[in-house]
């Protein structure tokens, strides 16, 4: 059964910067409320300027491309609002990622606990999440269509919480097997990021099943890439272009697919590297070149450059067979590009 | 308009029973789900622990009492598992609370960070309140029904975050002011522990608008009573019955009402001990006694007695012309001595 493609295009930009509308236009009323009721404002200032500084939207963005893929039209405010409350819940990860991770700065500036210390910071977060089911239940949804994608937000949260847990449970000495940095790719990224919200917006729309079995065979190994992609750019990239302090990574000990790859291939002397240097706090920057070059010269960096490879091109395939409309299958298309091989 | 009450008393042991039953065969489903699909079971386990640990599940009760004061019968399956999930909420504020006033104890075990570290305990709160919504989402309301309980969970879940806000702002030197103390009590306890579970439960059945009056009226002057005696028993109370120890609360530097109604009221002398003592981390026993007896000299702990006092008498003059259910009369009669006469 095929779905009629409306005319227009997937408009990337355009979607992005209607979440963040959605995103202004709910968090200045939440600060009106409080004002006229009497309530402290910081909180809500805090996370509207963290809402603000940045990020690349990709789970709305998806959200909305996995509504059209499920047959919905257009972007209607529903959809919008509850695309936005994917990032109102990935600012509540964040803000508590970076008290877990005791990192300084994200997106270019002082992290929220840094501004406003780490108990307010937890709170911050949990208002995010708080104000993230907030702005779902408030959609304007219908309340069977709400039942649904309530199901679909749920699993992904709880996933996602996995995922955090995995990464923080290997985290300081990461291990050589490969298995659990692919959980942790798996449920942090591939599920929370990429299928999720794909989903969500396929439950929006009450789309068929084939629809969601083609999103995920799309979505799992995106999702995947994205993450591969993230390791190393966690490392090898440029902080001025991720807005993320080039040692974080290494000073953390983050179990990654590329560092159990560089563990598993690693010479004596290779191994000493990586066990003396990753996952120490005071890591130098002379020491993060000498790890950088162990995790090229084990091979480690193409051989995930490779994973990353392989998976765009599945998902490629399943795009190339799809039953979607046609301005969908570009859109997916093109985010499969932009999610493995950018540099932000 | 009067609803026939049911034959049948309250039975707050039972509900509350109940209500241990739902968690732990929610929490047992959720542990068994993960172990299937190979994801780690730690935080279930943390949390399970949690819950089963104690607690007077007030919340739960009160949500409870609120269906069957709205014309609800007896207790379904339903609304004990939106009663419960209240108790999932309340898991995820006292798991990120004990990180946020560095508690070591709570309801005499180490707290959740004491035994996890504080990362994990930050996602095993975030897991809590996401689970929270899994419970209710998953209770087996009609649509229409979720969608207004929502609406009330939503309100009662950020004024909690608002009253936590505000009491950590406060904190370390607590004000002579009693309106910021008073706002602390009016969100963080009247709304969070008695009014919203009550209008939760009405919201569950439906209930006429007047009974929602009803059950404000009566739970605000309960739920600021239920605080106050807290305050006095965080200082006064028996660490062995509150599972507390009783240094905290003076070493947090706590900005209650008892303790701005002292500054108010203390002579020089008074003052220098309390601005001294109050809030200082290494405060030692002979100090807080100094501590308590200004209190008691001063007259604040009486005042605040008082205070207990007519809230309780304005929410049983409430009851006393109630056009609700027998029943609940009596329940809510028991509940309010309860609220604010107890030693734990």
């Amino acid at each position: 059964m095929s779905i009629q493609a409306p005319a227009a295009l997937f408009d990337h930009d355009a979607v992005r910067r209607a979440v963040d509308a959605t995103l202004a236009a709910y968090m200045n009323d939440q600060i009106r409320t409080a004002h006229h009721r009497g309530l402290p404002r910081e909180p809500l200032h805090a996370l509207s300027e963290f809402l603000g500084s940045g990020g690349k939207r990709i789970r709305p963005v998806l959200c909305v491309a996995g509504w059209q893929a499920g047959g919905g039209i257009g972007t209607p405010e529903p959809v919008l609002r509850a695309a936005a409350s994917l990032e109102m819940f990935h600012a509540s990860v964040l803000v508590h990622d970076d008290i877990i991770d005791a990192s300084d700065t994200r997106r270019g500036h002082p992290t929220v606990h840094r501004q406003a210390g780490t108990a307010a910071a937890i709170l911050i977060g949990d208002l995010a999440l708080i104000l993230a089911d907030d702005l779902l239940h408030g959609a304007g949804l219908a309340p069977e269509q709400l039942t649904s994608v309530l199901r679909v937000a749920n699993r992904l949260r709880i996933d996602t919480i996995y995922g955090q847990y995995l990464d923080l449970a290997h985290s300081g000495r990461p291990p050589a097997d490969v298995a659990p940095a692919m959980a942790i790719v798996h449920h942090k990224t591939a599920k929370y990021t990429v299928e999720g919200p794909l989903l969500l917006g396929a439950a929006l729309a009450g789309a068929d099943p084939a629809v969601s079995g083609l999103l995920h065979a799309y979505g799992i190994p995106i999702g995947e890439a994205f993450q591969l992609r993230d390791d190393l750019l966690g490392i090898f990239g440029n902080p001025h272009e991720t807005g993320k302090p080039a040692l974080d990574d290494l000073r953390e000990g983050k179990a990654t697919v590329l560092m159990a790859l560089a563990l598993q291939q690693a010479d004596p002397d290779q191994l000493h590297t990586l066990r003396r240097y990753v996952g120490d706090p005071k890591l130098t920057s002379a020491q993060a070149e000498q790890v950088r070059a162990v995790l090229v010269d084990t091979g480690a960096r193409t051989a995930v450059e490779n994973m990353i490879e392989q998976r765009r091109h599945s998902a490629l395939s399943t795009l190339s067979t799809a039953d979607l409309p046609a301005h969908i299958i570009t859109a997916l298309h093109s985010q499969a590009f932009s999610a493995t091989a950018r540099t932000t």
